[in-house]
Order: C-alpha cells, then sequence, then structure tokens
C-alpha cells in the first residue's frame, strides 16, 4: 500500500508538460487542501518531468484560489534550461481557472566551500517530547494528523496567556514514516500553524498567500536522514494590515540545516 | 530629467500583458544588469498593468538566463483576481527566449492586529557612518554608485581576515535621493553584495538564481519615509556545493520593518 503523502501527491501525466491530480482526504485542511501537500504535488510534476535538470534548490508557490474536491491540471514548463541551471514555470488549474501559481530553480551541485552559519537551535531529544496534546488536536484539521509533531516551544494550547513572540520549535516527521526527500521537505516546510493564532491564542481566518523554500541539502543528504524527525522552528517578523510572514528553518537530527522558508500569510484578527 | 532608477526600470506598454524595456548602463553589473533593477522592472510591468488590484505584498524573481544589451520584452499576466489579493505570472524575454521568471502577490490590505516581533538592529546615526572605501569602490560594478551604501558592520575590505559570519548591516538609499516606493524597495532588496565575498574576502563568480520579497509594509508607510536612508541586514544560513541563501531586511528610520528578502545564490569557490 502506498504512504498516504505519495498518494497525496500523485499525479498522471496527460502531455508532455501537464499532469492531473486530486485531492486526498487525509489531508484535508479547515477549508480546501492542507497547502504544503499541494506545494509538494505542484514539485512532483516538475521532479517527474522527462526533461527535469538536477534538483530543486528553490521553490516558490503561490495559493491563488480555492481548490475543489475534483481532478485538477498541474502544468509544469522548463522554460529555462542551462548547463548547470533549470527554471521551471508551474501552475494548478481546475476548470479552466489558475488556482496555484508557481516557480522553481532546479541544480546540479558542484563542490565547493562550505560552512554552516546558523547552529541549529537547541533541543531535547525528540523522544523526550510528547505529541500535541487531545485537546488541542480536536480543533485541528485532518493534514495534522498525518504528521507527528512534538512541540517544545509554543505548543497551540488556545489558553489566555499569548507570549511575546510567535517562535515555535518543533521535532516533526510524517506520523507514518517514510523517507525524507524534496517532496516531504517541500510540505514539512509549511506544516507549521498560523503565526497568528500563537499571538492571539485563538482561531481566526488565515490562509498562506505565498511560500518560498530553499533547499540547502542535496537528495544524498535527505536520503540520509531518512525517517528521522526534523528539528523545526517557525516565527513571524511583522503582522501589519492584515498580513504577517513566518520565516521557518528544518534541520536534521545531526545539524545541517536542510531547508529554509518564508511565507506571507493573510490574516483576519 | 528623469531619476537613473526611473529610467532604467522604464516600460512601454506594446499590448494588454506586454511591455518593451531596455537596460541602463548605469545600472550595469559585472556582467549583464543588476539583478535589483531587473527585479523592479519586472514589478513596474504588474504595477503599471490596468488589472491591477491593490499593491505588491510578495515578488519573487529567478534569474533564468543571461540579458543582452538590447530591447526586451517582459509579460505581466495578472492570472487570478479575487476580491482583495490578485495573482500575476511575471517573464521577461530576449530574442523568443526567457531570461527572467516570477511570480507576484497583489493585495488591497484591510485593517488587523499588528505588531513587530523582530525589532531593528541597533545603528549608529546614518549620518555618522561613512560611505564605500574608494579602494573598495574601485573593484565593483556600475550600479554600486547608483546607492549611498554605509556599511557600519562587515564591510567589504578584501583583507585576509574572513569574519567567522557574513552579516552586514548597512545605511543605504538612492545615491540621487528618490522618494521610496515598491519599485525601489524592491531593487534595495538586492543591494547586498554575495555573502561568499565577505567570508571568502575575495571575488570569485556568484550570481542570484532566485529572489523573494516580503513586503511588510503599505504604500504610505512607504511614502512616509520619503528619501531617508534604509537600515539594511544581509546575512547567509548556509554555503553548501555551489549555492548559499541570503536573508535580508530592510527598514525605516523610525524602526518599521519595510520588507525582508531571501534568495538563493550560486557561487564558485
Amino acid at each position: 500500500m502506498a504512504h498516504p503523502f505519495d498518494d497525496a501527491v500523485a499525479l498522471v501525466a496527460t502531455g508532455e508538460d501537464s499532469y492531473e491530480g486530486h485531492l486526498s482526504p487525509a489531508y484535508g485542511n479547515m477549508v480546501g487542501p492542507f497547502g504544503g501537500a499541494i506545494a509538494a504535488t505542484l514539485l512532483n510534476a516538475a521532479l517527474s518531468h522527462k526533461a527535469r535538470l538536477g534538483m530543486p534548490i528553490s521553490v516558490t508557490i503561490n495559493y491563488a484560489g480555492p481548490i475543489a474536491d475534483a481532478p485538477f491540471v498541474v502544468v509544469a514548463k522548463p522554460v529555462r534550461t542551462n548547463r548547470s541551471t533549470q527554471h521551471w514555470l508551474l501552475t494548478l488549474e481546475q476548470n479552466g481557472q489558475i488556482a496555484v501559481t508557481g516557480t522553481a530553480a532546479f541544480a546540479t551541485r558542484h563542490e565547493s566551500w562550505a560552512d554552516s552559519e546558523l547552529l541549529r537551535p537547541q533541543a531535547p531529544d525528540a523522544e523526550e517530547v510528547g505529541p500535541l496534546s487531545a485537546s488541542t488536536s480536536a480543533f485541528l484539521p485532518p493534514w495534522v494528523s498525518q504528521y507527528d509533531l512534538r512541540f517544545f516551544k509554543s505548543a497551540l494550547t488556545f489558553d489566555s496567556t499569548p507570549g511575546a513572540d510567535s517562535e515555535s520549535l518543533l521535532w516533526v516527521r510524517d506520523a507514518q514514516p517514510r523517507p525524507l526527500d524534496f517532496l516531504s521537505l517541500m510540505a514539512i516546510s509549511d506544516v507549521f500553524f498560523p503565526r497568528s493564532f500563537y499571538r492571539q491564542q485563538r482561531m481566526a481566518p488565515a490562509g498562506t498567500v505565498s511560500i518560498t523554500t530553499i533547499f540547502h541539502a542535496d537528495a544524498e543528504q535527505l536520503a540520509a536522514h531518512g525517517e528521522a524527525h526534523l528539528l523545526a522552528s517557525a516565527r513571524a517578523l511583522r503582522f501589519y494590515r492584515g498580513y504577517f510572514d513566518q520565516a521557518a528553518t528544518l534541520w536534521s537530527t545531526s545539524g545541517e540545516l536542510l531547508a529554509s522558508s518564508t511565507q506571507v500569510v493573510y490574516f483576519k484578527g
């Protein structure tokens, strides 16, 4: 049996650049699908393409409109291929209307000087951190239960004492273990609850408008990570007139920065 | 006489979604044009479009190939317009080949709860900080002299003592003062020298592959900033196998976060 994530991002090729996909109830959100699964689905179109060169180094996905529970079309066009880089335009359409736009930059990497300036946040072992409480989970949509989320800073409690910042620190992996790859890392880069929930300690409408994920690792490093938990951080820099941002990092157990991500989110409140 | 930046980003409409533009020698880079001016040119196409709704909240620009010193075509398509948000696909073509891709999300903002979690870095007044040294400027391409750059952490000295991190802090504005707007803020979000220059204290080939800028302010806040210097910070998180990232923030004199930006950069070294 396929892993539920592989089912959620599955595509059937229908032309040189086009694919058909469908929503997965397991990755349902409050309204429509979990954005991370949709982002991974668009990335999957480029990764599956016959003309693909290299692996993703940067992906931007914009959630332009609602996606109904009906088949959709993903188009992934390799619009420019160079010696070691390749650029993609990505769209998801339903009923002839664009619901998602995106771009991706792929590359074959080369040897170079290397260094990590940012150090992995201090963290207890994943085994020492408890899962989401049942009382929190009860409020949350289906996709959340597809992930093993172990918060050790700023769990979502909906109590009445909002903190002074929105930083969350957690361990995360697929609830049903699955070896890490670019698709699951893309999805996990959108796994964070809206920062507004933390600052206001209540749920109110919020939705990602645009997410950009930079991959700092290659396929070998992701394969070496395997099914282990990722250490994840997320915080907002500014909330202003209906939008806030979120900056996130995702780390291997051994302290390698595998991906960083920023997004801009619409919110009411 | 037009400000040189307005000349650099100028476009002539040639169709519903298409424009013709040209390079400006004043914003020339080592090879080709300054990426920030190109990013602003693509944004200008969406801002100038008759069907525009609201103002930019997030823009991603991918530098897919070289741009020659000849006229180019910019296409800005509003592919999805909702009640308060609008999504754009952006391309720059030359000789029928795509050289730049991008997306933009625009929005009309609404009143909401607001807060800044990130505080402006401590900084001396702009007047107390000196400009780039003549010995550094001598190595740098034409676009650099279009900006008044006043570094107070990690100026580019090309001495032999690289620091342990790549963080730069500086005051920046157009050398010939010009009131801040979304176009100049987009360009200034790409104004930082490659982080690899700092860590290796030498110049070696490096070029932005993709930049994403999130706008945290509206047109009124930018207008209020006027011609003052912006406080800017930039740093890398990780250098790995030919690519590194850069995370940047841009602040008003009074401490408002106006934009944040990430990019992924190719480098040799």
